[in-house]
């Protein structure tokens, strides 16, 4: 009896075992497939940012490299991120981590929202190489990122050294935004300026051409951050649910209180203009929040969400003035919004977490190890997007030549203009036509007049 | 023996009733999480429906009230929603809710699911304040409507003397859209028509300017509608997955049937002028369906969800043209459908529902309990919006200032225009200068004639 | 004490085995919600393919056919689908499903996503529709399509012969892409040409009028693709939720590797003009990768859906030019997109599948009923899409009138244009007047001519 007792008591926990991580991973495999549609976010907020004649140029940057995240991350970056044998930092590459799956189905979930997330990242990048850099050159740029740039970092903040000495970075402020905000900036300053984009006389040129796309891609990305913040948690069982909970409470407040920060600071510093109300500023304080809550939003409370989402804003602001003072073109705000507020995020852990925090007394070994982690995804960042812009600059690959970029990118190599009119096409075949008949009917009636 | 094993007996009862709590909560984030993709619908649905001139100024509206529901419930309104303590009705506030989360972390799902429901009600009001009301005034008005308006009838149907009277009204028909969908017409009624508006001879100047963006919307809120309606089961286990499953066949066949009703009533009336086929009247129609089987949608059948789909449609169809009749201007048709299908909808489950309906002979009471709820949210919802618009109509915070409505609040205080293309403008500012160098190259080949 | 170990035993079982029911039901539900937003998809995939003056009608269609699939699904298709009393295969009329779901409540997760997949496929025949076929002819066949072809194919995959022979087709490549895709060429083949459309003299009118739809389309069919794969499951408990990794993995790969692939096939077969990089290009790549995966991603590995996704970017490229050859007129590559991809998706589990392709040396059989079906499916599609464009004809519900088409829909029979800019609309207000004036001006002088 008590042999059968046993067995029965152990038969049923293992199965409730197996739940647990039924759960766990239906939760992360959803998630990441959730996350997918950020790439809509990051094509539509670009397209929406830059000039009508780049539209397409930029969008398909976009989608070409999420695709190229999806690849590279199969064939080597979740060896490199995940993979641990033998002890050594570097070696998930050996595998090539795709054709192991098969004895691993426990890693299909971690594969998709990893890979997911890639993308994302990635996408940040692209915002930096807008409306003047060669495709070819992003995409090789993409691969070496989404390959091995970005892996390595995760690496290092989920499962390497950084994660070791207790560094925390939930949904990724630091490994992932900073990162890729920081190879955004780089990207930047490498490329130098759109032409003629701080000569005053065409400042109003270079505003946002679509500020719809902009919103339809924030009210997109901050349906996702949801997803993206609270499948973190990579768990839905044992309590993991109360921390998706709150972390997607953190997102939605952390969110709209930057987003009302920054409209409200237009608002103050613009009220005598006729831009007074700002449907840019709105979306750019909102991400800024969603990106500067996303390192912490695990465990801290709504309060401290709601500072760290004003935080994030004048983090914006301030980054966003600074780089138009140096001169930097960013023309989609990738800088401020992902390396400014990932940086502030990734610190936000070692303040404002209630299980390591400063404010909660916990001293400021947390914060310390926050900052060491920054300072080597800044550097290794910069090290290697400035090496790949060097080479691709030496390629003749790093920037489209200046006739392309004064006609855009869409009309002389992606076929033509994003979207058109037809009227306005058929006016224009059809109007010589009609104005001339409408001459010759003039002056057959002047005509007429001088015979009568 | 028989100790340990009921000691284990209970010990996996309570792993498995965590499950089910696991689960419930896992339901109602996620469905809050997807439910805020409907501000992306609302935001496109009211862009779509105004003038050019006016798309920024409302998609402004919508991402503001979206950032204020979201603080709003978290400083008060969800603790006057759901708070309870000392058994008084209003107590919520006292502990403003949001600082009390980390003693409550069952809270946060609920939480999310709410907030998300209070940003969606905000945006309906939004559509009646289309095109012409100050944004500062809009926004005061967002404060009160998800602060304080709108958290009170939540209260009353879910937790206060409605709901022990047992008012049954399962996703909100009632305590949501008609709550919204009376404050819209408040605001249209206070705010007087726009400039023009019943003029023949501008009849078509108010066409929705952009219908891809009122399907974009549509569609949006179709899919996002049925997580809006199963979540509010609040659970998962125990049953109530197929209260889930039945919620999304109804909303599925409702907003079905409302939409086609409307598309082909719309063709018959048409049917022989040049718009007999509308994609607006599908779309309106299709919300028209969703709203009305809202309210009841977790006890009813299918046939019942098809039928009062149809209803729905009706009452869009029959209230718009009164309102057209009247005279009161309702830019985006937020009455017809949140208010008209609101209050039906909040009437069926006193007809319909398998459990409480007057066709199920389970006599009238239900329906009467309904009755008593649709008056006391109308009654509310008008009070407080006419006293908010009266203050705001006294400060000079209601309607723009005319020469701002003629031009459009665009370029007039939302920095201009939502989007163009570039090309007009460049045609704008080349002309002039290549106009010139032809005709110097003119002057210069008459001169050579000259000298010739 | 035996007997109430035994009882608790058993109870505990019970329960758990509720919950996988649960969790089950849940995610075919959930996965069903979310492929709702692929009629989102598809409404704007066929919007931007088509010219400016259609882009309304099409939509129309799009949403049409989503409302008329579910209604149709509910009262007559799932039965004919699902049923299968008295073992003979065509039995499901018989009780008209919808009304029988009180008493299996076990259905609604099962309906709702099928019916999602119904509403999917039908929108797929519409893109051969494109610009040319009369929408009433349109949606009675759409009825017909809902109704009773497509859900037969259904029953014969997963319920009847087919799936008795063995058949495998995890998420529908065969009996939902295929099916479609031949309903699409019957179509397109019936209706003829668009008028001038293989006139080289206007070949630039028929680009694609909005290829940020086609953008904004793709992003979110890939997102929702995700569900529509792993959802096929039907499960997630006991094992399944690694297949729903495992499909989502193989989903993500195969699209990606399809996008990219024809994505630098555009670019080396035009590296030397203006239209390089093809932002359609690497859209229509991604689908025709994820059409290809869909049937076999639950039991292939990582790299097989990579080339499964290159054959379907073969396949799409070779159909297309095929079909251009041929004079085929496809306005939106439905055909080698859905047919072309279907038909090779369909052939994959016999090549690929680790536990029945040829690969895995399981022998030829698995591919031979595989051949059978798609054999079946087409012959189907072919014998009653034939039928009914032939009555459509007669009834002179087939193609629109010519004026109609010359015009475009929009204008002659959706009462305008999907879209537009109000400066133009008042430019044409305006321009009467400034064009008497110059008139005006023109006769002044003509008259000052006189009198001089």
């Amino acid at each position: 009896m008590n042999e059968q007792f046993n067995q029965a008591h152990y038969d049923i926990k293992q199965q409730i075992t197996h739940y647990e991580h039924d759960l766990d991973h239906f939760w992360t495999t959803l998630t990441g497939a959730v996350v997918l549609i950020m790439q809509l976010g990051f094509a539509f907020l670009e397209g929406g940012c830059v000039r009508y004649r780049n539209i397409q140029s930029i969008i398909i940057k976009v989608y070409a490299n999420t695709a190229i995240s999806i690849i590279m991350m199969w064939i080597v970056g979740y060896g490199l991120m995940m993979g641990k044998t033998n002890d050594s930092q570097f070696n998930g590459i050996s595998g090539f981590s795709g054709f192991r799956f098969k004895d691993h189905p426990e890693s299909y979930a971690d594969f998709v929202f990893n890979t997911a997330l890639a993308a994302a990242a990635n996408s940040i990048v692209s915002g930096g190489a807008a409306e003047r850099m060669s495709i070819p050159g992003y995409i090789a740029l993409s691969v070496l990122f989404s390959g091995f740039i970005y892996p390595i970092c995760i690496h290092w903040a989920y499962k390497g050294w950084l994660y070791d000495l207790g560094y925390h970075d939930f949904a990724g402020s630091g490994a992932i935004h900073l990162t890729a905000g920081i190879g955004a900036l780089v990207v930047t300053f490498m490329l130098r300026p759109r032409t003629n984009r701080f000569n005053p006389q065409f400042e109003s040129q270079f505003k946002p051409s679509n500020t719809t796309f902009i919103c339809l891609s924030c009210l997109t990305l901050y349906m996702a951050w949801m997803c993206f913040n609270s499948g973190s948690t990579l768990a839905l069982s044992d309590g993991s649910v109360f921390t998706v909970g709150n972390s997607i409470a953190n997102t939605m407040v952390g969110g709209a209180s930057g987003g009302l920060f920054v409209f409200f600071y237009h608002y103050f510093t613009n009220r005598n203009t006729d831009s007074r109300f700002s449907l840019v500023m709105v979306c750019n304080g909102n991400l800024a929040g969603l990106v500067a809550v996303t390192g912490s939003n695990d465990e801290i409370e709504q309060w401290a969400a709601f500072v760290i989402g004003i935080i994030g804003g004048i983090i914006y602001v301030l980054v966003a003035k600074i780089l138009h003072k140096l001169q930097i073109d960013d023309p989609v705000d990738a800088i401020p919004i992902h390396a400014g507020c990932g940086l502030a995020g990734a610190m936000c852990p070692g303040w404002f977490d209630r299980r390591r925090g400063i404010y909660y007394e916990w001293g400021a070994y947390q914060w310390g190890v926050q900052v060491l982690g920054c300072v080597c995804f800044v550097a290794w960042s910069v090290a290697w997007h400035y090496v790949a812009c060097k080479i691709l600059e030496r390629l003749n690959l790093l920037r489209v030549h200046n006739r392309i970029e004064m006609e855009g990118l869409d009309p002389t190599i992606c076929g033509g203009h994003a979207f058109f009119y037809e009227p306005v096409r058929e006016q224009e075949m059809k109007e010589p036509y009609s104005f001339q008949r409408d001459i010759q009917q003039l002056e057959q009636k002047s005509i007429s007049f001088q015979i009568s």
